[in-house]
């Protein structure tokens, strides 16, 4: 197959006259092409430091909670399964990364606890990811804010994001939001 | 945790001082959240049919490719690793969906073949995803243009898109392209 497999969906759905799905299903495959070549430059980049995409992922809630949080707010915060989010403790333990500690008051309940050598890894990959991903993803500062809206207004339109919480600006974010705004 | 996880990565980038790379944070973040969410509209409309959306996606190439692909060409095209696709047709073959078939002349290759069951299938899941996810985005369809504009250019920046292939035109795409337009 030569081309774009995309380009070549798109040119299939127009010919078998679905032409009015034809954007959105060109647009749905890109956001899928997109979001998998994102996780693989960002494992590019943390590879030097011997981390993946998916555990600083989890490394960075732990390291903006006082480096520790449950399982269970693991897997909510992550949005991922809790067999998942044990599967992933599991090798991070392992790998020096955090240790679990049991539950202050909630005998059921475990905290994945980070580790110095762990923070220390977080912020050496935040540094990373800025540099090399969120910096530059190929587009001008103007579009990468137009990419911004409109991903937000498809997640308001799901009910995944509220408009009362804020907005993605760089002023009034420092604010404390007031319910209800809208 | 109250309000967006990714408004909140979005207030402790800027917060720490890295307001340069906020935006594209948030940005990233957001495109993994929306692909997630696709996901599993896409899974909740093809449920009452019995179809995953990953399993649609490789019946769709089987689809538009006369029925039949040998398992090497299906990874390439879907983008995943070859025992991904050994453990998806293992699954889909029991479902009656397709069948392996030996190469006809190499005898290291499989194919797999779309049964009656699976074209029927895969033409009703088509009807369903335009139906359901493609043609109502949450976006107007000028929006869903610049938005697939935008994720075209990121692919460009990162050489997984060619100019040359053609653009996400409903007039020139149905013509042959000539290489090297640009």
């Amino acid at each position: 197959m030569d081309g774009d497999p995309i380009l070549e969906a798109y040119r299939l759905w127009i010919e078998n006259g679905w032409s009015d799905s034809a954007d959105g299903l060109a647009t749905v495959t890109s956001l899928i092409r997109v979001r998998q070549v994102l996780s693989i430059r960002a494992d590019q980049a943390l590879a030097p430091i011997d981390l993946t995409f998916s555990r600083y992922e989890l490394l960075v809630h732990l390291y903006f909670n006082d480096g520790r949080l449950s399982l269970a707010q693991l897997g909510k915060r992550l949005q991922i399964h809790q067999t998942s989010v044990t599967s992933l403790v599991d090798k991070m333990e392992a790998q020096g990364l955090l240790r679990r500690t049991p539950h202050p008051t909630d005998r059921r309940s475990t905290i994945a606890q980070i580790t110095p050598e762990g923070h220390a890894l977080t912020a050496e990959a935040i540094t990373r990811l800025n540099a090399e991903l969120f910096r530059d993803l190929g587009l001008s500062g103007e579009e990468v804010r137009t990419l911004l809206t409109l991903l937000t207004k498809m997640r308001r339109s799901w009910g995944d994001f509220d408009g009362s919480w804020g907005d993605f600006d760089k002023e009034s974010v420092r604010k404390p939001q007031g319910a209800g705004v809208e």
